[in-house]
């Protein structure tokens, strides 16, 4: 497009992590470029670019007002001269006549026409029919940790004393039980099969432990039915033939991509529903997307499901920069894949535990070629004789064949978590445990032993090949 | 040698990091190969294997006795097979005559023979000769921070109240200087040029300022030229025309490698008498080197001084495996270079900063191809909205040309420092600054944000070039 020529109507559909990055990105990427872009951004909700990682924070009462998980707010978004309309829903994409059929506050609206679309809708949290009223709604004191309404609804609805049942033991369900205790209700955690499933089981089983220790009672291999209910609250949560007994409950039970108003289409390739755009963004000619309503690629190369917001930022700013013209620099960005890079906290009262992971699950080790090898080495943070020392387990993985680094998991107190970037930094570059056994990391006795505790990790396995 | 001989005579110089290392790999290299050693382990002191780096958390009472500095007793390593002398200096290394020339608690003893040696005989701290008394030895109230016996010495000296200068911005220097303060006492810290001169000038500023605000009187540039003295007990220190009075002297002025027992050999190729051993610790024939005696070398091509237990560990293992005999398993096991990564801590009251770096110092960008640009970005270690935030800066240097990483520093609160690992992995991989930026790091509100700092500053940087 020439300079003069009316701007390209860009339509993007969802105004959070992936969606604003893109749209930024792609402003500053065209005004490089001398162009301008009519950008529209539309979002069913009423909150921009809010960080869902806070949710169980606010909860927990950490972080004092749910404002505060907004990074950036619709005034700001529109004063960088994005046209963004909330609270309108997409309900169909016609990609032929590149029109967004949609609904403005529940009501339908008049059609958006555009260029081109940025698929960044999100994901959804899963919710079981048992968990509807008979009109359809949630029932009372049961809801998700999703959305920044979540966020000061817990806040305002966990008092002391009361009981909170949390549905689901992944990430988000692991810190709404911790949010739950800072409140001073009792807890229970209910899970189909153990804490952070996607960890090896003795990994799990020190987060469990932590759980415990700080209070939360730990259901593991739950068998989760429903809920009993009276005058449209929850009473109790129904586990096998027996009932806990509830003031509330949290879903966690984790999310899939929203992508209905695209159901029509071809573009639904892959698992739940998800797109599969290629490593600038783009899905079809004019068709982007980035997000939780995406897969993503693993540097191993294949497709994964990993609704983080981490890689939502980072897809998102890579696809403006294509939308916006590309670099003018001459740098050709494209989304690196991802590790499986994941951590988080559990902390309450004297218990602190961080728990991180990256490289593939064991469970996707199916090149039947991999001789795969792990061993977990117990260590501190700090030097053993400074105050300053905690607990840390390290599990390595790797492939005896080749020697190459697979995975690692990490679990331990303050200061053990962010370790496992390290880590993730050596699969980027497709490393070896010999590679992270040895290279130079930093040593001092606040903050490390000698042998950093993650290399000695390393070279224990090795030791073993 | 086949079995059933004598076994071979193994005298190690030396018995802290490098030298213990280097004579238990050697051992259990051996046992694997189903040979024996004769080991030897000689040192001029009574302590085998301390934590140098313990010593100022000895100082400040933070670690109760000193004795917990000892990683490894003299009982241990016998019981390991290793005939360790303690009170035996080698004064001479005959290496004809495959002679240790050695003075036995001051008196000249028995020359002991060896087939093969390994030089591990550390570093010994820099005394100006105005420091010492009358009798040559050092005035009352003047030590330096190097040894077990000093650990114990400023734990009994510190005492509330009184007044200590300490000699050195370098990380001892800093160290003991949070020491003094730590026992109550007046802390002056005298430096010829910054704070951590070897980080930017902008980093050793924060230190400083840090430094300042927890009470240390930082004295920049100054011109150290001696100490006043009343019977032989220190009083004062003349800064240029002036005296600072005080009752104690740290002197943290670096140190340079104890090698005089080989002046009169042509193995100290190394500046400053440092050796220069190759990749698998050895010298020539029969003669191997390894921890603060030595040079490394740099995996940027160029040796370096650079006296730490980490290389000193990771290059006597090393010697040590090739001494014992190889790998068994077909792993050539090599030193694979240093990054010049390196962390400290300096923390009292609510004063906690952690300052890292790793990659050539500025002044090592020697070569004129190299287009330097370097950028700090200022952020949090934990997303913003978490009462867990502290403040960190981030300088990144890269060559614009390549794209190719430089350097870090991090200076930063609690959490902060060891981040440097991350980025030490990718200088590890010769990554660019878009390895950094891009890569699959973790991020939970409690310990990042959501682009962790490190790769805004990254991507900060590599979007100016």
């Amino acid at each position: 497009m020439k300079e003069g020529t009316t701007p390209e109507r860009i339509l993007v559909v969802g105004a959070d992590a992936a969606g604003m990055s893109a749209a930024h990105q792609a402003l500053r990427t065209a005004a490089t470029h001398g162009r301008q872009l009519d950008l529209v951004v539309v979002d069913a909700g009423q909150h921009t670019s809010y960080s869902a990682c806070g949710i169980p924070y606010v909860a927990s009462g950490e972080v004092e007002s749910p404002e505060r998980l907004v990074a950036r707010t619709a005034q700001q978004h529109r004063a960088a001269g994005i046209d963004l309309r909330l609270g309108v829903r997409v309900t169909r994409l016609d990609l032929d006549q590149r029109l967004a059929e949609v609904e403005v506050d529940g009501h339908p609206g008049e059609p958006i026409a555009f260029d081109q679309v940025v698929v960044a809708s999100g994901a959804r949290a899963v919710t079981p029919e048992w968990a509807l009223g008979e009109d359809g709604h949630l029932l009372g004191g049961v809801r998700h940790a999703k959305t920044v309404d979540d966020a000061a609804a817990w806040a305002a609805a966990f008092r002391p004393g009361e009981r909170v049942v949390v549905a689901g033991g992944g990430y988000i369900g692991v810190e709404m039980a911790e949010a739950g205790l800072r409140r001073g209700l009792e807890v229970t955690l209910v899970t189909r099969s153990r804490v952070l499933s996607s960890f090896a089981p003795e990994t799990s089983s020190r987060v469990e432990e932590a759980m415990r220790a700080a209070g939360v009672d730990v259901v593991l291999d739950a068998d989760l039915r429903g809920v009993e209910s009276a005058a449209g609250q929850v009473t109790g949560v129904v586990l096998g033939d027996r009932v806990v007994a509830t003031d509330h409950l949290v879903l966690a039970l984790g999310v899939v991509p929203a992508t209905d108003f695209l159901a029509h289409t071809d573009l639904l390739t892959g698992r739940r529903g998800a797109l599969r755009p290629d490593a600038t963004g783009r899905v079809a000619d004019g068709i982007w997307a980035a997000g939780d309503c995406c897969e993503v690629m693993s540097r191993n190369g294949f497709w994964t499901y990993a609704p983080l917001g981490t890689h939502a930022n980072k897809a998102g700013r890579v696809l403006g920069t294509h939308l916006g013209g590309g670099d003018v620099k001459g740098l050709a960005v494209e989304f690196p894949g991802v590790l499986g890079t994941s951590i988080t906290r559990f902390a309450h009262g004297d218990v602190h535990v961080e728990v991180a992971r990256t490289g593939i699950l064991d469970s996707q080790v199916t090149d039947e070629s991999i001789d795969f090898v792990a061993l977990t080495t117990e260590g501190t943070t700090a030097t053993g004789y400074m105050p300053e020392a905690r607990p840390i387990a390290v599990r390595v993985a790797a492939d005896r064949t080749t020697r190459r680094l697979l995975s690692v998991e990490i679990v331990g107190g303050e200061g053990a978590g962010k370790r496992i970037d390290t880590v993730a930094a050596v699969l980027h570059f497709a490393g070896t445990v010999d590679d992270l056994a040895w290279m130079d990391l930093a040593y001092a006795p606040p903050v490390a032993t000698a042998w950093e505790i993650v290399q000695i990790a390393a070279r224990r396995l090795a030791e073993r090949f």
